[in-house]
């Protein structure tokens, strides 16, 4: 069967630009026994792909030039020669890597395939009680320990993760402070989701002072998603004892030098800080727990989701790239 | 009665100089009921001493100019009016600030002294059973976890927290490296201290290759009391699920700007590495288990230990401007 596939066409130097994609034909093989061909319905973009481009190692091996993009993925059975799923099925991959390839259309061993409740909104999967949704919980209450009266604040707040930390902090009885990009994202964190404060990064040239303002006990949890000057600036707020969950630095992913900035080592020592780097994957063992807590806030009306859904399957570098210049409000979600 | 003391002249920029010290005559007043009058013996030089030089925010009070310097210290009773103490007791303060002031005698209400045992060399108070010791104890088993096999690395090795980590390590069934100033240090760690490999950073024009070589299977721990460019090298090498307890930052001590280096959160992050500040007063209600299990190893010959002892009270300045200086091998104390 003919299909497309989307290709790494070439590593990227700094900021990816569309020259980095290919779309390119290619032929599906016939299914053999115990296979199954899928359909994508939605595909996840998240910023932890702009490390896959390099090649460099880390947790995920880097996508290979002249290879497909992978990313999250829901899908739907199109043709089956496996009892285990029929035509229609709703799945998401569970192979040893959890991942779709950008094609139209894909074949997998029934083993690596896992079907999904299709009366939750498929998207969900990809966000609040997906990836973004779990790294929230585990970095949040894994490695920040809140206690009721703290504040807690998120950079990258109005991004897939930031939000769902937010509200995580607030069920906890915490102080919650966003900081985001520009006055519309700001308002949604405060009016939406619930923030008790939140900080437009584009509109304050004084992150310092505006950040004394929305913490007027310091801050105790930082969960950082962006890194570089935002970061920065937060952490000299940073109270003795403040944790530090490490979850991105989106920030930096463009950088080809190493990125300087002030050196945090001093300050971490003479306020006792912690900062720990953490992927979602060192959680594995626990997904179902934090599975479970976040289906149970989400029936109790505690937590609110907010989705980007970009629309076609060529759209999905342009999707990707978007993520760099803070196109998205909550999970991006690109629908093909 | 008469005595000497050493203020604080006037706070340093940069690194401190002799200038920044001044001695003077004082009087001590009549001895009161409850009160008890002490000639110090020993005193304890430390490089976060450095930190109370500043007007800065941090763990401790910063040194008034005007003031006496004070430092930990061993002293002898001279003068008691109180039933707790008789002249000759050997006594260390255990006041609210656990410090003597740099004078030639001084007095303190009984409450805020405690007797020590004289069997016991009196500097091993400072140094290996006193704060060094149980900062390399806490530091290395709570926050570096620290499982047989591992590499253990410490930098500032040859210091008085430095080479009690690294026999720590060894007994635990670590790789102990150790990275020290100068070949005759590295000679002691290995050669007297049993570190498994030592690296002179003075001698080493590639610190990264030397790591490297001395680490073949990476860094698992990194107990780190320098900072600077020699963190920096080290970091590179860290293990995935790497611990980095942070002790002392000294080469970024005497910086008079926000030092500036790589920023370090990207591979934080990519490999899930934990990094803690701490001092040592976190661990006060825990004093007990690591001086009882340092004391267990001091018996059983499994550590030993080594101090640089200066001679006079005029001398105090000097010796603690020879900390940065690395003019010390293990714990500098200063009999007077």
């Amino acid at each position: 069967m003919k299909i497309k596939q989307i290709l790494l066409a070439a590593r990227p130097k700094g900021l990816p630009v569309a020259n980095n994609f290919e779309t390119v034909d290619a032929i599906l093989p016939e299914l053999e026994e115990g296979e199954v061909m899928v359909k994508p319905l939605y595909f996840s973009v998240d910023p932890y792909m702009r490390g896959r481009m390099n090649d460099a190692r880390s947790y995920i091996p880097p996508f290979q030039v002249g290879e497909p993009i992978e990313s999250g993925g829901v899908a739907e059975v199109t043709h089956s020669k496996s009892t285990q799923f029929k035509t229609g099925d709703k799945v998401m991959s569970s192979g040893p890597r959890p991942f779709l390839p950008w094609a139209t259309a894909a074949i997998f061993p029934a083993a690596h395939l896992r079907k999904i409740d299709d009366s939750i909104p498929l998207t969900y999967y990809l966000g609040l009680l997906g990836v973004p949704g779990l790294t929230a919980y585990f970095g949040l209450v894994d490695i920040g320990k809140p206690k009721a009266g703290e504040t807690v604040v998120v950079s990258g707040a109005a991004g897939a993760v930031g939000i769902v930390v937010g509200q995580i902090a607030r069920i906890l009885g915490c102080r919650a402070v966003g900081i985001a990009g520009g006055a519309e994202k700001v308002r949604l964190l405060t009016d939406t989701f619930n923030f008790d404060a939140a900080i437009d990064y584009k509109g304050n040239h004084n992150m310092e002072a505006a950040i004394a303002a929305a913490c007027p006990n310091g801050v105790d949890i930082y969960f950082d998603n962006v890194g570089g000057d935002i970061s920065d600036a937060v952490i000299k707020h940073l109270n003795f004892f403040a944790r530090v969950p490490l979850c991105g630095q989106i920030a930096l992913y463009n950088s080809i030098e190493i990125p300087v900035g002030p050196r945090i080592q001093p300050i971490m020592v003479t306020r006792s800080i912690l900062m720990q780097g953490f992927i979602i994957g060192n959680y594995a063992s626990r997904f179902g727990e934090g599975f479970k807590q976040l289906s149970e806030w989400v029936k109790e009306g505690k937590i609110k989701y907010t989705e980007t859904v970009e629309e076609g399957f060529d759209q999905l570098p342009a999707a990707l790239l978007g993520l760099f210049s803070g196109r998205n409000s909550g999970k991006m979600v690109v629908k093909v």
